[in-house]
């Protein structure tokens, strides 16, 4: 909010409206460590807003230090002008950052990637075993949908980071005809987007922002919750990076709780409440400013974007130090004696007696497999008609996962592709 | 938690589990002046709740202060049967809070609604005048709404106000045998109800006390509203209490804004998302103990809590000091020229002429007042269907707002009623 | 709506105000097969609600078929009393239904409860292996909320099945002085509890009975999500009934989805969102009756009901039909070779060496099983702190989970005690 | 669905899977008028969805009317691929749907903002009288969100029009090693994008174009509330169009309720809890295709994206037939009696005396006012400080609202730029 108001002198002095020196005096209190903010907490209730205690505090510190500068202070702007720009410049502080972590949170699945890439994992789709996979695959899933939340927040910077600047109801009327002027001397000084107009009750880009965060947050709290599924004493398939005395219980000394994930999916929970709250508060703001909705952003939005961050950070921690037990994944994958290729039993039987007898066939066999307790690999090996249409061998090497694959290797190679131009073209952009 | 800590010692100790004087040991220690509050919250992320930390610094503080007790420290519970407990003690702080503020709530509403109970002001449907009511009534639906608040909060105490002890996954196993004596030594020393079972991971008690605040917040909220349309520039009817200083603009100096109204709407548009934050979060909780639910509450609870109470106060506070002006209620009124008073003319010319004739005659004539920008008054004299039946002093009688009341005094008497005899009972019960 | 209007009707004759004889045409008209359904659909998009069209159709055939009467019609209602009143009604028939879904629901789990009492289950938290409960205590939770759930419903019926009757705003003027005459004979007929004044724009009770199944579909969606964990083909300790061609996948012979625990859930994770709606949407509406909240809920509510009263009658089949698979049970319970059961070993040993060393000592010989692939067992035989302790024969019946219940049996007991009574008195009540 | 079934046949043939034969006899059943669709209803509760019915019946109408073609149906896909692919191109109708709303919307806001761009109007601010503003640029700020709409609908377009194809786990691995290239052949059939992989559980497309109309319906809903707040009776400075028996009261002649309005409202509150719910149901799907979140979007989705389509839609015949009430425009500007412009006159007094000192004093000019009762014209006027700076005619042009309108011109000018250079690349893309 200082930073805006310095601008605001200055560009005020830029266009002539305010004189130069008094502009940098007022720049030289726009300093936070100047401010008592206890008081300007106090203050806030009985203002409805924190910028007017804060416009009083700055013009009692220039009344004092630069006497004569002060009535040029905030000249021309409504709190809100303040507030709000003050938020889309903390805003792009947080792009920053998470589109650092982003940067980060895509190397740690590209590399997880092609780590796994050819390890086979059982593929589970309603909590159910289905079919073969690869690790690779699974993680390029995951990244897949982190390259597209990159590309969400590269579009919508342009749309969200602007000033906010339009006065007592938005026409800039305090500054008479030449509030267009100013506007835009402000909005280079702070290297802010310059809008038509203000958007003071028609609160869309704040919104945007956060259902930035919230569909990040989506992505992040589906992967955690993998994580946590994988996680579980049956399947064990992976373990969060131990952390010295971390996830212990206070009663049971056999327990490494995940707690990292565990703060990850308490994380992403709050999310979706916060959004609608978002929605409500923010878009249905009356007529040139409301009343309430905006007051109920203050909290939320902050709330939503961290909580987002904090999650996004831990999960590349997780991820980085994501420790995959090779043996679970093979010992899962042998569980079900082979039932998880079925369907690759049943496609090239098809090919033999057409697709819905080969079907019904198989599904036959599985569920003798299943009430004669037998493995599914037996009760294959028993059925004429498998054996007429097939040797033990080509049973055996259907049964093996890493023969029933498909086109994982490309799609993970799509992706990876595409994550490699994009890093590129990241690097080059800079800030 | 600390008190949980200290009467779980003590019931421990009843039922001869722990030695007496250990348990008088670390009840000494159970302060928490004692504990360094900045490492309980650092550690906290690690160990993945706060009773973890705590349970530690407990047991290092009796380590020093008396040795050889330190042993006895928390036996057999678990983390989430002190943070729960504990919670539990500070919602029940939390009713008598609320069930003080709802007491004060419903004397001012009482008191308005006795003094406005025979002030006529508009009767607004969709947003359009509709018939006269009181004052009086729109207060005392506000009243009725309150009372039926006082009667959840006293039916879910019973259910809510309840102790959290089931150890490691809801069994007590490790107390042995004696694990359902202890919990009842506990609850008694504690003064909360006994259930049947742990209910570590079934939360419709925590989640019934977040509907009961949120229901609480909703009436809240719709006062406020309706205090903030009362309050338009156009309307004018109401105005908060003045603060010296409070609600002014930084720019425009004839702003009086109502900045408590606004603080409290802002409260109220925030709360049906965390509502749905808490029934995501607590009512999935896997298993025995689950997985990132309970972390999403540790914060939503609170808020959702403390922000009602704040607001029911801030409103107790906008509705004892409200100022009514009772000159806009009456000009508000006259503001139609009549038309406010169509149904009645309309219900009395249908035991004329019959119903839907006399509706249809008055909508011709109130559309007539319309395009002819005339008054009700005058277009209804011209009427010869009118002039027929009813004499002009008829006519302005039934023009007379305060005539056209129907039960509102019966009405507004059977509230006060309610209140009365709840209100009696409310002090005779104490606390 | 129209038993509402034959009500009004026969009280409106009853106190006078309109002739018996009409009443009774009336009556005779208010019948659903009458109506033509498509023509009231289509009339209430530009009436903006329902009871227009309704009130005019029934109008229309009591001018034809009993001529003179169709102007006692609605005699002094408004739409919003004869909606809500209807609406009261239908809630009225749901908590019929609901309470028997519920009491058969409690019957299922309270037979479950009784046959699985002493059998052993892995109990789980964080989603791993804690400690072992019984498969009755799990069902006992659940069967402790339900009937939490019966009492809150109890509770609720005599805030929400009431009257609503304020006419045009509230104060019944239309009808004089002898508004709460009829009302009172309204309530009568309808046999519906009699408020002190109308609700229309105080809608807490209606949003009180969506938080009711709010909260009883998270505790159904909480059962159905552990039973689709248990039902994971690592764990595979349940499944749903088989039902013919149920749960089939379209390509994979071997899959049998969980198709019934799906539809529960699908329909749980609705419920947060609407109930948020409803609270958004019914408790801020403006003044005396509002604009836009009534009419989004409804849509809102009927969905939330009958989504959950579906989803909970889905759950009674489920649990109904559900399959334990005994050896799976034990078998999970095997799964850490003992780990299980390292709180058990550390209770007992904290008599000897102290709580704090035995759960660090036992916390690393869990360490050093885990890091050697040896089993717990082993590992603890192995410690010389156990061996100078324990025999081989103490040990083993430390590991033996049917020895580490703890409380259960009590807890299973309370519960199904609290199950007992509380069913006597429901099937005394009778409706 | 039928769609996606012909155009997978079509491209099977076209890359040598299936015989071209087999995929034309396959195209010529994929016609929704043969199916029976009471069936489909009925097995889709049992199937878990609704493709495994559709598929079915699809087999038997071709294995009856060309028999042997049967064989090659849905070969390869799962139910999710030919259920999304539905999904998708069902969206992407209502893409084209919702561009021409938009565009219509556009237009009509653009000419209310030409025809209203120099017409004085009270701006609002904290439901207040702040500054005046000019009709046109209310409604530039409402055109400017729209544009920014726009913008996010062809941005996603590329996200979210994509294929959905990855067989039973993501590999289509019932494809062999040709999965990759049938997808590609598939897409370009469809018209649709090709992504780099399937995206069964990671949703955030879906979820996606549900936050595009929340934030699409937060606008919308903001206009129909200003509306709503502008059609008070108190207020009355527009009116919905009229429709014949449109907005009538069942019981007062008189009312007119804005029925469009209150629809409109009455859509846009249920959104926020549709969105969350879509959050939670489509983001957090388990591994590769989930269980409960899934079918959760199935009511969801639609409900959010139709009910947004109409609100758009309602609220273009508002805007299309607004009735502006250019008198009460006028005397709501003269309803403070200036002090409206108190803003204007102690700007232009800082000049001479101060900021702090002129926002002081015409403070107290503007309290005195309303403690005297008296206009502050009058109330400036008999201020000595405002003598001597001022003459009666300068003080009068301050009071002049179309004086005090600051850059609101070219604001406007600057919305209705982006707007014409928008519209025409519209018109130049063509569909």
């Amino acid at each position: 909010m200082l930073d805006f108001e310095a601008a605001l002198a200055r560009a005020e002095a830029r266009v002539g409206i305010i004189p130069p020196a008094d502009a940098e005096n007022i720049g030289q209190f726009c300093r936070s460590d100047l401010f008592d903010k206890h008081l300007l907490s106090a203050s806030s209730a009985s203002s409805g807003n924190v910028a007017i205690p804060m416009v009083q505090q700055l013009t009692e510190l220039i009344r004092t230090g630069a006497p004569g500068s002060e009535g040029y202070v905030h000249w021309g702007a409504t709190s809100q002008d303040v507030i709000d720009t003050g938020l889309v410049l903390q805003l792009r502080e947080m792009t920053y950052i998470t589109e650092e972590a982003l940067h980060n949170v895509c190397d740690t699945l590209a590399d997880l990637c092609r780590r796994y890439a050819t390890t086979p994992i059982v593929g589970r789709t309603w909590l159910q075993h289905a079919v073969p996979i690869t690790f690779g695959l699974k993680i390029a899933a995951s990244l897949d949908a982190m390259l597209r939340h990159q590309e969400r927040l590269a579009e919508l910077k342009a749309r969200v980071l602007v000033l906010q600047f339009g006065g007592a109801a938005g026409t800039l009327a305090s500054l008479g005809a030449r509030g267009k002027e100013v506007a835009s001397a402000l909005a280079e000084e702070l290297k802010l987007g310059l809008p038509s107009m203000s958007w003071h009750a028609h609160r869309d880009r704040i919104v945007e922002i956060a259902c930035f965060y919230s569909l990040l947050m989506g992505t992040v709290g589906k992967i955690a919750r993998d994580l946590s599924l994988l996680m579980q004493t049956e399947v064990g398939e992976v373990s969060e990076p131990h952390s010295e005395g971390g996830g212990g219980s206070s009663t049971m000394p056999h327990k490494r709780n995940p707690v990292a994930v565990a703060s990850i999916l308490g994380a992403a929970i709050r999310v979706p409440g916060l959004l609608s709250t978002m929605l409500v508060a923010a878009m249905s703001q009356e007529h040139e400013r409301g009343l309430g909705g905006w007051q109920a952003e203050w909290s939320t939005l902050p709330e939503l974007c961290t909580t987002s961050e904090d999650a996004l950070e831990t999960l590349a921690e997780v991820l980085e130090g994501l420790i995959v037990d090779a043996d679970s994944l093979q010992s899962n994958l042998e569980k079900t004696g082979g039932l998880i290729l079925a369907e690759a039993v049943s496609m090239v039987l098809a090919e033999k007696i057409g697709k819905h007898e080969a079907h019904a066939l198989i599904r036959q066999v599985t569920q003798r497999a299943s009430s004669e307790s037998t493995n599914f690999r037996v009760a294959l090996l028993n059925e004429s008609a498998i054996q007429k249409h097939f040797s033990v061998d080509e049973i055996d090497k259907l049964l093996n996962p890493a023969h029933y694959l498909g086109s994982s290797a490309t799609m993970i190679r799509g992706v990876l592709d595409a994550y490699e131009s994009r890093s590129i073209q990241y690097a080059k952009d800079g800030k």
